[in-house]
């Protein structure tokens, strides 16, 4: 199964990233105790902990990135496509079958609208702000993101459930 | 001076389009009447009415389409992206100064949020429904997106204050 | 009838650009005069002539631009893509109905190979130099890129027969 | 080191596919008995043969592939692009150190070129037919696709040439 896990960029030891690096790593160490592959936007903040955390325990991650920029070094693969910032994030939702969101300013609300466009499931952590936290607040019958209902809108709040989820999806691929 | 005017895809005689049919023709309107060029993603729905009223009084009108697919036929000007919708929007949005927005479903979500990401201001039509109304209800201070302040959402409810506010983003051009 | 001038990129008063100013201006002029809309990527070098002479002749040109550069002074309309120099001529040959090449380096061949894979007819302006002279040498059955024939390559040396050429192709639309 | 390598696509089973079946087997070997990554476009053809070895002999194979079509079933890793199938190939060879050319109709000319113009290496498998044959004829000085010299294109006639130009590579890493 590929997992996207998107959120904000930045320096991983400021705020808002610092506070989440406990929940970012764990969520990285679960992705690679099930083997499962991790995508993600390849760069700095939530992107680079949960890659480093994947990578610690064994697991491959790779990364889409926007121009031909180099990404953070713990990819295993680095996709270089040539196109904008969020134009590439296009690209990262479409490769996988599930995606995480933690925090995240305009890049992540642009990654959760866009995976939502293309009908793969999205599950929000909870309480990590930004993002993830916003878009709570305009959920169609608490799950959707328009009328069309093109796929559903998971919200946990802890780590348990948040591998039960996706161990569910797992299943039903 | 560019502008692009999102909103509802599909039939313009049919919910919810119908009802916003004279709202849209006069912005159709009004962009030709100041001689300001009207950008589109080029299909039917809201991009068909004022594409239609644009032409109707002079205009010029261009559209952004997805794949090779063909546009209305009030396009002056069919710009063939080979990429998908949600794709194709950054180059609309890229290439206007500012963006009105007419209701719309989860693909006009996907605008406005690309709009604020690529710097530039939007207006919402408010009372017009789908995204346009949605997004007002998650507003930073009002009118931003995320705490970065890159653009400023603009919030106006009859067709005089935004024929007002797009001549002074003109007079600041 | 959309076209697109294709060529060497670079300063418009150098080598190889300079020899070829006259008739990269009688294009322009040509373009113009038959009311056909000028295509081109926007930019410096053959780009720059054709629209000069374009927009002296009343013509309308739009520029298919990379990233979020600014395009030259002689455009109407310009697309800021968000893709790279490559990526971006796509939709440059996806947007017309007929290519013209005149001299060129790699990007011109890109656009040539470009314009055959999406099925558009080219015509080589003979003795130009670069891509549009070299391409003559590796063509199947004289006018095809590959055994598909996808679209035919056609080679004039003089800008009467380029103009009877487009007209051509004009009545077949 | 990630190889990327192009070529005919269609039917393994047919001309003219079947006839290199064994060379771009022994390639896919080589990658994978070398511990380099295996890029391609993720679909039929060589792309598949050269998978299909690469797997066999334990190594891991991506596909960059066109708007959001499934790969062939030897991929590790399948990129859904969204963007056509040329505009996606500047994804492979801009995500890769070396591009090893089989044959190829035009999509295959475009990936040599795309692979000069963004500055990669690119070995050419003499007397494989298509463009990879095509291209030689017109090289200047032997080796370059225009006067910028961007990147050398070079011609091997055997494995064990091509192996050890790619380790050549590989130590200049």
């Amino acid at each position: 199964m590929n997992i996207a896990v998107i959120g904000y960029s930045g320096d991983p030891q400021q705020e808002p990233i610092k506070p989440l690096e406990n929940i970012v790593f764990e969520v990285g160490k679960m992705i690679a105790k099930n083997n499962w592959i991790l995508f993600s936007g390849g760069r700095n903040g939530v992107m680079e902990i949960v890659s480093k955390a994947n990578k610690k325990f064994g697991g491959k991650s790779i990364g889409i990135l926007p121009w031909e920029i180099e990404g953070n070094e713990y990819l295993d693969v680095s996709i270089k496509t040539g196109l904008d910032f969020s134009m590439r994030s296009y690209i990262l939702v479409k490769s996988v079958d599930v995606v995480v969101s933690i925090g995240g300013e305009i890049g992540t609300g642009i990654e959760i609208l866009g995976s939502y466009a293309n009908k793969k499931p999205i599950i929000l952590l909870k309480g990590t702000g930004g993002w993830t936290d916003r878009i709570q607040n305009i959920l169609i019958e608490g799950k959707f993101l328009d009328n069309r209902k093109l796929s559903e809108i998971h919200i946990v709040d802890n780590l348990m459930d948040l591998e039960n989820l996706l161990k569910k999806f797992e299943r039903k691929l």
